[in-house]
């Protein structure tokens, strides 16, 4: 242990050495292929050392094992060094970190998990931390195991309030197996960092948020294996390391130096500054990285069965925002690895009722939608957890950049979003999500969940909970009636024809509340004698176009959409272009359109002609052409 | 100014009964209405009441005045208070404050700009200081006027990432002007807030991010003068108030108890409750809200001309985000109030130009792309300014909450957006666009541009600037031809026919990088005999929908769309939509499919199938049908 906290002599040197190999490594893969942050590495050299090769505790041969230690280089332009670590670690050649950058690469310009040792996408700033974040609780209190989680940022990104959401959580939660280390290099990419080199203010600002904190020389190797020494010590609290460093360090009249963000040093000059450098290593040896204790729980987060079927009747009225607690709750019996994330909302999104079953598996995340998403995704990578974050779907607009990075970390995470549309009614036109289904539906293999009764969400749910990628359910605020049957099998995109005969004249899609006007638009417009086929999308990505076209084959090529979201990028144009490429069918959108306003709901589907009647006025139109 | 800091015996009791007052009227509303956020109105009544009848200074009968104080109610679910404000000081009337949520009542949940007091909407909480910040900026820096800004937040809402933005960008402009007060009222709305009533941590993180604090008794109407004067005298410093605060202060059973939140009190009990509060009410008149200094400067931001031709040839190459910059320093040469936000990308936006010509009317917002908007909305409040915030469009996507509810604000603000699709190529995918178009279109009232040449972008600078609501640019990276003459007239909604023949068989549709690819395809078509007709959309939103019927009808209705977007809520998606009413148009779309990665920009149109070669395979499919 002291050997930890005050490496010997040869230790230190093979360190400092270690940190001037990165360089090289980082100052010839950035010459190779012409660009990348190289300043930001050499920065950052003496932290990757020590961190890799002195602090953390890791299978070198295997970097998924899940008692390794985290590492999360959040400012992800710094590549390069992650890189150049591995090839000192033995998992990357030297001759694929000289390919960086060309399309047959993984080593991404910013690190993915398409690389084994990367759990998280990073690349947009101030994200790292989050994910640390919840990489650190499910340590702490789901594998109650000994791994420790790091997290390597940029200076410029603590300007992201997304880190200060976090810094809140890890205290909030004495997340003592977690480290954050600033890398204050003083320079952005377009000039000084707002505090330049004031060190001090981001160490007040660190501790205001409750963490421990040491301010250190982040050139200085012994100080460093000091300060990740005592911080391993600190109990429940987490702590940052705020390094002083120089941008460019070790590269004469690039170090410190503006306009040197994102290139390489110039191609002629390269192998004089390599040979420098080198001038300055004395040891030929690598350390071995330490071995990780071996303690996290054996776990399976496949192939979880319904036990038994949805407790609804057809006709029970209950919304779908509801049903989503119970299900939850069920589906937390069915698996001991589904946890609920909330943001202050849990009595309004019904995830207490989770809470209520399961408290050691909810996470209240407060009012901090960025954070909670960034958590779910640390939760959730090595398969460690079968994460639900839940909110407002409203509010998941807060987080869309970490959606966005969350497809590209290839996240295996669930969202729930409430209170969607204008039928939130009376909770004002804030609260309504009219734009999630546009959010959702563009991000990359993300399925998305429409449900529009009980039934259907429990389903939803579970296929969620099974479903690789990204899951997005939308719920609804008011009751509605059970539709489906508890014997009623639901796929991923597979829809639901609910009124079907052989004179129908148009096809309706709609989806929760306005699916149920369809259904009554149908019931009315068939003692007219005219007869409407109604489907339920149940996902709305993907979406079943079979059923959809042969549908509206039948029905004389006339469809009718209506849906509680903005005409732009919802179910109606999904549906255009699901037909665009067959002849003879026309859609007819219903959706809202404008700044809706807080109402009853009732009233507000009649003034964004989403209601019964106007499905009605629709059809009358449709077949009057 | 002596009396300001401590009023006489008087004043101070008549602030007093004006809280209880603002009570009364609090409970009626709610209990009217049958819910709404009384316990919130309850604890900041007392701040409330010294703000508007002792602190602040404005018109009473002219809310708008440029001149006025402003003030922000960040946490917008306390609007009832608000209204109880404006019933007090005579704006509103108390047969109105009944009807607040019904269908015909502008008196939102939360406050909307449909009220003439309301200079941006809340109700998504931590963006009210952002806001203020760019209120608080113009009025030092761009109106150098007396006005102060004055935030009103919610204990709560400080879990909000986007707060600490705020705090960290008011306290490095040196912002005296505002002033934030935190109603540290103990609760949230499923519980206890993560910090209860721990005021003095609140306090050192507003210290440590560099603000000026005081701590207060919340209920103190004397201690509260006192705050407020003394932050009137503080210089180079905004100020944040911590006011200790009960939730429900002053109804018993209520005050500091859980699960009151966003209820009224119950029916029964109201009258009774009036009562004893009435019962501590001693005076009965109003306090005269003192009048403004009137020195901000007479401004026009309206009907700005485009002085001389876009100095480009056709045939020149230059990238349409390098272009954004030249015209927008031109643009900031024909209005003065012409101001540009950015955020730590100045030299890759190309903003920086912009700064170099007109930089005492630059925001350098760093890594902080929340606040950043919030500030523009700020900017842009009662048309002080016509602000245009540039950032990589992809990194809008962490302002989407920001943005929808600037849509609630009748935002009058611009975005411009770079580095879109995989054209962005060497960047890295984080760094991609691809659900911008998704984003923006769904966002309503929202103009988008995307320009694909010199001339266009500029005229899409000018039209932005002078079109009411938001709008959106997007611009590339890579360096495109001049397609158009500089006598080109651009019309919103209005797009461009390129080629054209009686012979066309295929409409192409594209924009930016794939509208150049576009042309490539027609001309090697053309060798091949092939017409093919070629549009510049100009507008995704509103999209020209009558030029692209004409000209799918004009080509027996076959139509190909290409973006650098993904497929969903793109070019395509909106094209489908466009023609769902006519028949026989079929539309073919081509658009990123799945996550892309890094590599050339002509690699990358070619992987994911949007260049020359795919355009012509699909018009040769599209014939074969």
């Amino acid at each position: 242990m002291a050997n930890d906290a005050k490496p010997d002599v040869k230790t230190v040197q093979v360190l400092r050495d270690t940190a001037n190999r990165l360089r090289i490594h980082s100052i010839r893969a950035t010459c190779a292929s012409g660009s990348g942050q190289l300043t930001s590495c050499c920065s950052a050299a003496e932290v990757v050392s020590v961190l890799f090769f002195h602090t953390m505790k890791y299978k070198q041969t295997d970097p998924q094992h899940p008692d390794n230690d985290r590492f999360i280089l959040s400012r992800g332009h710094a590549a390069p060094i992650l890189y150049a670590a591995w090839v000192e670690v033995g998992d990357i050649s030297e001759s694929d970190l000289l390919n960086l950058r060309t399309l047959q690469s993984d080593l991404e310009r910013h690190p993915t998990p398409r690389l084994p040792f990367v759990d998280v996408a990073t690349g947009s700033l101030g994200q790292g931390l989050g994910a640390a974040c919840g990489m650190a609780y499910t340590g702490k209190y789901l594998d109650k195991a000994s791994y420790r989680v790091f997290c390597l940022m940029g200076d410029g990104e603590s300007s992201e309030g997304s880190v200060w959401e976090a810094f809140a959580f890890a205290s909030h939660y004495n997340l003592d197996n977690l480290v954050a280390v600033f890398d204050v290099n003083r320079l952005g990419q377009s000039g000084p960092a707002p505090l330049e080199h004031g060190a001090d203010i981001y160490q007040n600002c660190c501790e205001a948020f409750g963490w421990n904190t040491y301010l250190v020389d982040g050139h200085d190797v012994e100080a460093l294996c000091q300060a990740f020494w005592q911080a391993s010590q600190v109990k429940n609290k987490p702590t940052a390391i705020v390094a002083k460093t120089f941008k460019g360090r070790g590269i004469p009249n690039i170090e410190d130096a503006e306009n040197w963000h994102g290139k390489p040093v110039p191609k002629e000059r390269a192998d004089a500054i390599v040979k420098l450098i080198e001038s300055q290593i004395q040891t030929n040896e690598n350390l071995i990285p330490k071995s990780p204790v071996e303690d996290s729980p054996q776990i399976s987060i496949t192939d979880i069965k319904m036990t038994s079927p949805p407790a609804y009747k057809v006709g029970d009225k209950i919304a779908t925002q509801k049903t989503y607690g119970l299900a939850l709750a069920k589906l937390g019996r069915a698996n001991e690895r589904v946890i609920v994330l909330s943001g202050d909302t849990m009595n309004s999104t019904f995830s207490e009722i989770f809470r209520k079953e399961h408290p050691e598996r909810f996470i209240e995340c407060v009012i901090a939608e960025q954070n909670m998403v960034s958590v779910a995704l640390g939760c959730a990578t090595r398969g460690r957890t079968i994460a639900f974050a839940s909110a407002f779907a409203a509010f998941f607009t807060r987080a869309f950049d970490q959606l966005r990075m969350g497809a590209i970390s290839q996240a295996n995470i669930n969202l729930i979003g409430s209170h969607c549309g204008v039928s939130t009614g009376e909770d004002g036109v804030s609260q309504m999500a009219l734009e999630d289904l546009a959010m959702f539906r563009s991000i990359p293999n993300c399925t998305v969940f429409y449900p529009s009764d009980a039934i259907s969400t429990e389903h939803a749910i579970y296929l969620a909970a099974n479903t690789k990628g990204m899951c997005f359910i939308r719920t609804s605020q008011p009751e509605t009636a059970v539709i489906y049957t508890p014997q009623e099998n639901f796929e991923i995109g597979q829809a639901k024809v609910l009124r079907q005969s052989v004179n129908d004249k148009v096809t309706v899609i709609g989806a929760g509340v306005t699916l149920h006007e369809a259904l009554a638009a149908a019931d009315h417009l068939s003692q007219q004698g005219i007869s409407v086929r109604v489907i339920d999308p149940f996902t709305i990505k993907p979406l079943d176009a079979a059923t959809i076209i042969s549908s509206a084959k039948a029905t004389g090529g006339r469809v009718i959409t209506v849906e509680d979201h903005y005409r732009e990028g919802g179910i109606g144009e999904a549906v255009c272009a699901a037909v665009s490429r067959e002849p003879d069918i026309l859609v007819h959108q219903l959706a809202v359109s404008g700044v809706p306003q807080r109402g009853k709901t009732s009233e507000l589907l009649d003034m964004f002609g989403i209601s019964t009647r106007y499905i009605i006025a629709a059809v009358t139109l449709t077949l009057m052409k």
